[in-house]
């Protein structure tokens, strides 16, 4: 298995190149977070060998998450994790007719033996913050890293509220 | 392309043993009709290797349409889709918590340039009768048949309606 | 039956013309398949008897697939599929309420006996595409060209993927 | 147009035979009121053109209201409403997998032109009343018996607080 | 009971100001049939006495039928219906959350006794037609010119159909 | 305004008798507490004027709170709420068709004015402890009760919490 | 526990200022009522020792009533409501993607033991109206305050059915 | 941190001893995998204190994936998430109205920040096993015995495989 410093550690897929707005979240935290990661475009529905085969060799390749995201009758997460013992992350994105209740439930509902931990609908930065919180399982660093993110996510909610317990409802919303 | 009398014309896939009272109803409408078919438990999920090499060589060797049966998050037929150029109909089943409203949408909502013609939930018997209807587009002796079928439903039909019209609401329900 | 190479082999049915810039998806396919169609609006609650009329006929006038669109209570495909032994593809069309769940729902939860082959809510290219892949079951050069197109979409998916894997989280969205 | 005192005045229809258990109720309230109906069994699907035919003479027969059940995909009532000036009213029923969802919305969501009053899923008893309220707007006995019937509604109801104002809520439940 | 030719025949109701955009529809349609109307704003949950008034007295001024549009909790046409033996057609208005959904089904799941015969989210017009079809029961003029309108809407479809039979899928949008 | 320690201090209404086996767990709650209450069916649409009167002089005759349970187009507790200046609980009722989701939008989504603070579907217990709760913000005792009442639940919790700890996965569910 | 007129009476809470411009509405009812409150940004999941602190000391510092308002899986308002012996109202906040449904439904639908009284989707205006209610029961000034409330509301109502029953439907909508 | 063998690795938490049905099937994989783990019942609602404990010492104590099933409005996976940087899973407990879509909503729909990666409607099964995949990602053996398992599911599939080939369409249900 490889191990130097740049093996991704984290693939980031999706089946379209139209998703890459939603996904690039994933790919924004892991980079902050200087994790190594790779990003793809493998679709379940018109590129099934070459995601088969991504998934398939993963694991050898050092990979140690898989985050994937699509919309509609969305297969890839579901396909990915039928073919690799890595643990996968869905990303249901959110769709032009029903918002994404479709992708939701094409992700969410899969059958046991096959699991797809899924993230919310377009739910990527979270996909990528669940993927490190597993990294830093068995990663001191990366768990502390994890913890300082909260802590700083305290931190804005602290200066929010102080921004509205001084709010004042008389005034315009101009 | 085998062209023997006996050729499967029709491939009934699902995707798992426990879909069988429902996928069952589409072989009994093929046998009634005399159509060779051949019928498998292929999961997208659990056995995506076999599945693949199913949807691959299914037009090779004489198969005409593939019926695809699951539940949940449904992937089989869209899966099957990904490998065939031969035409796919989904039936979503019917599931124990959200009584198939996830297997329809999971079924139904394919990406473009990969369709799945979709039934109703749990609707195996009309995916066999689309099935002869497809086949029945060059073959003159199955679409008169299919016309029979449907003219005995009109008589079906006029049965109930001659009861209903003789029913007495006084009547008790026992 | 006629049989002229000019003798439409697709009917494309819509409620309104107000469904038109969803269903012209589906002649533009056919268009680029070099397959004969027609394209008319029939409504099944405004003109039933001109869309009864059309359904009765079609099989003998050398249609063989039926393509049609209708959204809310969208009785048309349903109405079609009444009246003629062809294959049937529906085409939930989106709403300004209910996004087209009404629509979905309206086209594919048939009664035993009578099936519409569904399409996505707006997937009006997939029926056509589906509507290719049932001729090309009796034809080997249009189910060549669906192969040959399955293959293209491979390499446009191929194409987002290299942009994708070069693509940089660090940049501006603008 | 028929006017002896048994022309039937309100029609009521139903896709199917298993649609009798929820349709009796409306002929139960009918046979109460002593107005005349008929009760058919009539398909869209399956018998359009006998539906199509009853619709179009309807009128002209005696009949002022045409009350309509069916399930899933349910076309009959807008089908009928499409063959006639009559009021039509529909009664979306139950169904085993959606619960009638698909039947409201099949039913109640008819575009601009051809409307259907649509009642509860499983409505058929208030489908009748309704018809009730229709021939009474020209029918002072008919309006009378209906404010009667109210009135009776309103010493159930009464009856009920009675009980329900002397309840023991330390009482077993068996 | 008043009943000179100006004495309105259809009370249009609505819940709030806001809905005017929507039932102000149903006002258009009974203007071109000329049908004396009239149009108020009653709310169950503001001015439950003025509502209860009105629909307590609308029998007696002459109004034959009765259409109420809510949106939301859409009490509105349910509680006009408690109050009166007229027939209440109700219009589910759509609203900013939820599309409407929750409009319809506070319209149309109405308990056994009180019926409300509903049209579709926004479906004002069609109330007005369906009230025309009630006092059409009984004045053969409107039914004629109900049959009438009913041509018109056919033509008008013969009209699109004949554009886009026309239709060239290569033209641009544009 | 009366204020005798027996004068009741909840109204509970619904608006049938087949609503009590969810309703008379607001009443068990209330006389575990020794809260004096009154339970009542009031019909939104059967019984309007009665509904109406209790609303109107329930603040008057010392009630502080009122409860309201219904089913399907759930109106009571809205037009409750409508004419009184107490605040209102709802408990949306679950249906045989819909579940309750029609009741529960029925209840909850309230015009501005007029709120109905609103419970789970058959949440009719909780409806009880928020009573309990609001009467508890002026009387300490009351709100010493509640605590009380949540410790309990802690208790019970922990309770669950010791027998899950043993629990051993390998025996039979028998 | 702190009683001067200027301790806050009720605590508005939400759970990230982008909710500031639907739970504002809140607090400008409260304004209007010269009700004294506190609004406050407390997170569920990013800051959940203040969000248990502001909870458990509410009542002791003279809070009657929190409104915590949230979207998504809201889970402010029940973790509110599970360490504080006083009512919660919930305002569950429209989303993005599922427009709400989501936030109502995590917010409705608390086990036993834990009630939070919810209001419509973005309802904040009702769930201070709701408080002023509650406030109320024990405070003669604010109950009669709330009756004039509902009685400019009856005015604001008579106000728009002047203008529509004089509007005239020919009118151009520019 | 602790790190004998017997080191509970996992957690699995519900949030009422009645979730227990479901959750059983969690622990029951774990044991057949010998992965040390604790079950307990922790309540967001009715004991947050120490559900809170639990989550923020979890990880101290060697603990490196939780799992948290709940049903209704599920904030225990949620609030878990608030507490501590293991990745924690979500499994939607099935309800009794609503079927688990309350559930699943109230898990999946977590804000940016704080991910629960959610599984199926009661999938505590699958969620076993994307924890014993996310101890694999450094556990070789553990990954081994993963990838062992789903060979056995592929065995298992193809046993039906083979019996559904040999399926008799014409023998009884009986």
């Amino acid at each position: 298995m490889p191990d130097s410093e740049d093996t991704p550690r984290v693939g980031i897929a999706m089946g379209s190149e139209s998703d890459l707005p939603v996904m690039r979240n994933a790919a924004a935290i892991l980079h902050e977070f200087d994790v190594p990661y790779e990003m793809r475009v493998l679709s379940a529905h018109r590129t099934p060998g070459v995601m088969k085969d991504y998934a398939e060799t993963a694991a050898d390749r050092g990979v140690k998450v898989i985050i994937a995201g699509a919309g509609g009758a969305a297969h890839l997460p579901g396909m990915i994790a039928a073919s690799t013992p890595l643990p996968v992350l869905g990303v249901p994105v959110k769709t032009s007719t029903l918002n994404g209740i479709d992708s939701l439930l094409s992700v969410v509902q899969m059958p046991g033996g096959v699991p797809v931990g899924t993230l919310a609908i377009n739910g990527a930065k979270n996909a990528a913050l669940l993927a490190l919180q597993i990294l830093g399982t068995h990663n001191a660093d990366l768990q502390d890293a994890v913890r300082a993110y909260k802590s700083d996510l305290t931190d804005t909610v602290e200066g929010m509220d102080a921004r509205v317990q001084a709010f004042d409802p008389t005034e315009s919303t101009d």
